[in-house]
């Protein structure tokens, strides 16, 4: 792949020689993790190509759209709002921000106490190995954790960042309002970037756009609440990770195709897993591609990941922007309401989340939850405490797992998720 | 003391036996490190007295103002308007937060990676052992940063706890509406805690107590400035610390008789090091009481600190509220400028504090600067950054030390200070 894009790289500026280490390693890992699994569904080809493309061919179409005039926005968050990018023409692409590979270089610069999505992400951008980076025009980044919020300042140095505010306690008349206010700036901001105006219509329009991504995506999730799941955790998880960076409407598309299947494979029987397997809920921190360290050594155990409650999970895609009139206003408010139910642990108090992972655990069957947070992640660390408490009330299992992007620890987490499984099936047999 | 108010604390359901344990350990240190200073002003005496008692005869006041229905509001940052909580007739005073002693309780329910000030506060409720938690009708939170604002969902468990959301970014007209309208809602709460209406005038009155505060404490940081300065960095950081315990009104007066005496030194050639002594500006991470390792430390070396760029420092004094009306929408508005103007590493982006440090490095003729950071604060910890650019460019020499409330890196701090004492007087001299 390297090869095909090395011109489209060399003008982005790009570090090949370390790029290509970059691909190499992921290109393994890829097929070492993804495609040694067994009764995967046909329509996961898509997703591989995407993979296989997502530093070329997808690379490649935003700055064939650059070269029309159009502009690229990077982010990092589901609250930066996508639809107000698309509704002034503009795309909107997650940033590299997943890999240990990145780690190194930003510890040069920053504490090592931050957490690893926050060190890589930063080490992508000075090393020059995220061509989503160089082919953004602008990086949206949001007040969510004070680790962002104060390396943004740093990132706006080498590219420009702009920092939404968000307020933390989502539920107060004032900090709607101001949630507004800042949703206008931003509009304006996008578009001064892209010289389009966003008109009600435009923005009705994108907020379809990506609604229906969050339907494709709900429907696929719905799925994987059948016995046995259709589709393995590590498939979805992938599913999920790609929707920040592949084109919103094919993505759809793809979605539903391959959810089409799944609802065959539903009928029939077949499964990835066990009827019986041990079913398990994950909540946490995001997973940002190529993160895919929890996933495997659970899978590897014979347990299915059922769910994820998560940014790069149910998150996501579990509400609709649903306005309650045509005005930019109305479609403003909207985005409000909606983005204000992502139950983010930067929130305080924060009983959505933990309502909605009592909600998904039932739903999904689950048979225990992992709580993940990545090391020196506050919110989701302290969170894990009221969260504890919750299931605990409940009666449901939950092994809290706080790691980083380095597999050093990967024996030690496989011993730990094989020890949990054990205390469910006493349980379950009790 | 123990002794003496064993009822006081029995009725407040403190833990009696591990309290001793704490005054036993905080008398010696007190004696140890600050008793032994050589050239102390007379008017020292009172702020002895006032440590000497501040389990004591402070607590004992405090709740004999609750016996006659008056309320006690506990709070943690600069952030916490003082001013509305004595406009309705309640005392705001500083929880315990500064010593590592109750950390290991804390660390039974919160993670280890978080900051030791939170971790200190949440130990000392848990385990009992602060009288002004014990004494609080309420706790007054902010979400400056991510740990406290979590750590503080679980403090309402234990205590009615009360968030102020701060806006990060400080300087847009949204941000500045919204702290308004959070104001607002505050001002409402402590009517309701309290049954005291806040009228405009109790609210101008209660700005003008708070006000001469200041103007006290900026009198007292600028005789710092004088060389040799006429006081030591750990006498002057202790009155900031007292300054969030003990009643305004009488510590105003006692910080200005302490400042005539320190004029009338000035005015002699009177000082606490000899008039070549290195001087250092110390900035960063809050203080909290007994919380004096990084000064003792530096004071140990020969060298002067002189002023502290912190919320227990310049961030706590260095703006007056002004405002430029009667009204209680006046008063709310000037509240919302003054607390924008601290530049605290919450706030993005915070050029702010960089001039604020440059500022007092000419003010205070620092030869160099030390950066403090608590342990895994991001917010300060990731701005070090920044603050490190902006010396080097000005040739400004700064030692970022990092650490937490344990002893075990002192020798090694002490180390670090040396050398960097050495760097110093090397570039006097060249």
């Amino acid at each position: 792949m390297s090869e095909k894009y090395v011109e489209m790289y060399k003008s982005l500026g790009m570090n090949i020689e370390k790029h290509n280490i970059l691909l190499d390693a992921l290109g393994q890992f890829y097929s070492s993790i993804y495609l040694t699994q067994k009764s995967r569904p046909k329509k996961m080809d898509y997703f591989d190509f995407v993979v296989s493309e997502i530093h070329g061919l997808r690379i490649k179409e935003l700055n064939d759209l650059r070269a029309q005039g159009k502009k690229v926005v990077g982010a990092f968050c589901v609250y930066a709002p996508e639809e107000i990018a698309y509704a002034a023409e503009a795309s909107m692409v997650g940033l590299c921000g997943g890999a240990d590979f990145s780690v190194p270089d930003a510890e040069a610069i920053l504490p090592r106490s931050l957490c690893p999505l926050i060190k890589s992400f930063y080490g992508f951008k000075l090393n020059g190995t995220c061509p989503y980076f160089e082919s953004s025009d602008l990086v949206v980044g949001e007040t969510t954790c004070d680790g962002k919020k104060k390396v943004y300042e740093l990132l706006n140095d080498l590219i420009p960042t702009y920092v939404l505010e968000i307020p933390h306690k989502p539920d107060t008349q004032q900090g709607k309002e101001f949630w507004f206010k800042e949703l206008e700036a931003f509009k304006a901001k996008i578009e001064q970037l892209t010289g389009n105006k966003i008109t009600a219509e435009k923005l009705k329009d994108s907020i379809e756009l990506i609604n229906n991504k969050r339907k494709a995506l709900q429907r696929l999730s719905d799925l994987r609440a059948n016995s046995p799941s259709p589709i393995s955790g590590l498939d979805a998880l992938l599913i999920y990770q790609i929707s920040f960076n592949d084109d919103p409407k094919r993505f759809t598309a793809k979605v539903n195709e391959l959810c089409d299947e799944l609802e065959e494979r539903v009928r029939n029987g077949v499964g990835v897993a066990d009827k019986d397997a041990t079913r398990l809920l994950v909540s946490g921190c995001p997973m940002a591609i190529p993160n895919w360290k929890l996933h495997s050594i659970v899978q590897a155990t014979g347990a299915t990941i059922v769910a994820e409650e998560s940014c790069v999970g149910t998150r996501l895609f579990s509400d609709l922007v649903e306005p309650k009139g045509d005005s930019i206003d109305d479609l403003l408010w909207a985005l409000v309401e909606k983005y204000s139910k992502i139950p983010c642990a930067c929130f305080t108090p924060n009983d959505r989340r933990i309502k909605s992972i009592q909600s998904l655990a039932k739903q999904f069957k689950a048979d225990g939850i992992i709580y993940y947070t990545l090391q020196n992640c506050h919110d989701y660390n302290v969170e894990s405490v009221k969260v504890d408490r919750a299931m605990k009330a409940q009666d449901l299992p939950m092994l809290k797992i706080e790691t980083d992007y380095t597999m050093g620890d990967a024996p030690q987490i496989q011993t730990r998720v094989e020890a949990f499984l054990e205390i469910i099936q006493g349980k379950k047999q009790a």
